[in-house]
């Protein structure tokens, strides 16, 4: 099957990246969310990364605003899902929310329509029998499209597997590096990875082993990276990373989830909020001579 | 107290860096090893070195040819820990061999010697009191001095902390990121952070989750490095992987150390014997459109 109409449901973070790599693609886009502010500053945001990409990519800004143009912003389901071939799901990561979007598409999706979520945290079994359709629904995990450029397909056990080379095809679509998870697990590749990494970051605090400085230092000389684990954590936000962490029933991940709480009552989340480990806009990791 | 004469033991991999690296610096250096061949072959590698410090680095090949003339390679321990400031020991690691080198030097070094070792998977409080200088005595961790410049401090309970200061000017002035290890822990810091990350990558692989390609390409791209945990795990070597995975208790270790073992007892430890996850000199993950 080819995939030519795109569905977006969600025009918050991720679903306003998705849709405009979509339409930058050659898709035609289609953005459903529930509230039309969303959608307004949904458009505002495309318009911006446009703006940053001519500047740091090839694109050429007049292009991309007019793949902007041709998007069809709504917060009407029957005109978003009209003639869709794919959606993709970025709604809320409630678990509730989600299946109430899904059990509303899944009613009025035309019968052609492939079925994908990008939830980060939940897995795709949770949704694929409320949408109606498990066999074509799959989790289509983006990370954040424009920098990390994987996307993750994650089938459920009930999920056909002729999806999955359409599911490769469209990621490469969208320039983005495909990789297949064989089987549903919770933070699909790279943040099973992430997640481990910055817990013995989070064990070595905890423990009193070293001090946050030295622990991103060790990590950003010897891999050569812009950052740590904890400048990582701001970037993430200690909520997110707390998220994760307080619900792991190692002695360890609890120590670590009790630490980020602590950061998290004081109102400290990390870059978005100007302070988490470090303090933003300067933070010292970033300072010249900070490896000195 | 000030450095100026440093007393490197074990010509191997990493001693014939640090003690290179410590002539650079412009100290008077002295590398003592039980074998002549290894002082030989020490001496060539520096050579070697040098000239590749000079293509990369504002390194002038002249000046450090000199510096290497300057330095004492020799299998008398007398003569090498001669008005030694510091030893940094970098023998074999084999808690026996380690013990008796440092029963001979704790007894044959001047009164104001600094004692310290490079081990990587072993603990200072294991050797401090057969040098008989436990107070002296520290772990004084290098990474591979020349690419990846971080140096690990790491006292057990009975080192006098007058040292660190010290250990820490010392490092700098070899042009590493000190970093203070406040009480022993096996793998430092990097190394508890990479084999966490790396045990999670060995997860994925033997429940099935995902591939060696998909898993190292989620790496490579999220943090845009130029290999992901199976192309660095060649690089470490299969069996050096081994050695820690497989005293972890936990069942996913366990796992993966057994997957290990198939690889080395089928005599592929990695990129030094030529095949590993990957095959060498030309491996996968480096050709291009791998991320394609
Ligand atoms: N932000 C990221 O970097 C990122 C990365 C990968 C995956 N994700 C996943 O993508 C999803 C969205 O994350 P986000 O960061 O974009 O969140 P967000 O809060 O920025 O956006 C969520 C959007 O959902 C809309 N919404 C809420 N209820 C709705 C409903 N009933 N119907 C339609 N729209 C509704 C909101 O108005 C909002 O615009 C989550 O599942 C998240 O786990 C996010
Ligand atoms: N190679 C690395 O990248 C690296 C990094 C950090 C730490 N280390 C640590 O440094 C130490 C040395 O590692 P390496 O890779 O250089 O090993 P290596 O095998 O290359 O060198 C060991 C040297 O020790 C010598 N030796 C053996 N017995 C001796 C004795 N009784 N007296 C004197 N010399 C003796 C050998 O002749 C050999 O030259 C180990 O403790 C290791 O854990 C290595």
């Amino acid at each position: 099957m080819k995939i030519k109409n795109v569905c977006i449901l969600g025009a918050g973070t991720l679903g306003t990246r998705v849709a405009l790599q979509s339409a930058l693609s050659g898709y035609k886009v289609a953005v459903y969310d529930i509230s039309p502010a969303a959608l307004d500053n949904s458009k505002n945001i495309m318009e911006k990364i446009v703006r940053q990409l001519a500047k740091s990519s090839g694109l050429e800004a007049e292009a991309g605003l007019n793949a902007i143009s041709g998007i069809t912003f709504t917060d009407n389901p029957n005109v978003a899902v009209l003639d869709a071939d794919i959606i993709n799901e970025s709604v809320l990561e409630d678990v509730k929310v989600k299946n109430q979007v899904w059990k509303l598409f899944g009613k009025i999706a035309p019968e052609k329509t492939i079925f994908t979520t990008n939830t980060s945290f939940l897995l795709p079994s949770m949704f694929a029998d409320t949408s109606g359709h498990p066999a074509k629904f799959c989790a289509l995990h983006f990370h954040d499209v424009f920098y990390a450029k994987v996307v993750d397909i994650m089938p459920h056990s009930g999920t056909d597997e002729k999806l999955i080379p359409v599911l490769m095809e469209f990621g490469k679509s969208l320039e983005q590096v495909p990789v297949l998870v064989k089987k549903e697990n919770p933070g699909y590749i790279f943040n099973s990875m992430l997640m481990a990494f910055i817990g013995a970051a989070g064990k070595l605090l905890t423990g009193e082993v070293a001090s946050i400085e030295d622990i991103d230092k060790s990590w950003m000389v010897n891999f050569r990276m812009p950052s740590g684990p904890f400048g990582i954590l701001d970037t993430i936000g200690l909520d997110t990373a707390w998220h994760v962490t307080h619900k792991m029933p190692d002695k360890a991940s609890q120590a670590f989830a009790a630490l980020l709480k602590k950061y998290i009552d004081a109102g400290k989340l990390g870059e978005k909020t100007g302070e988490g480990f470090y303090t933003y806009p300067n933070p010292a990791y970033k300072a010249p001579g900070f490896l000195n």
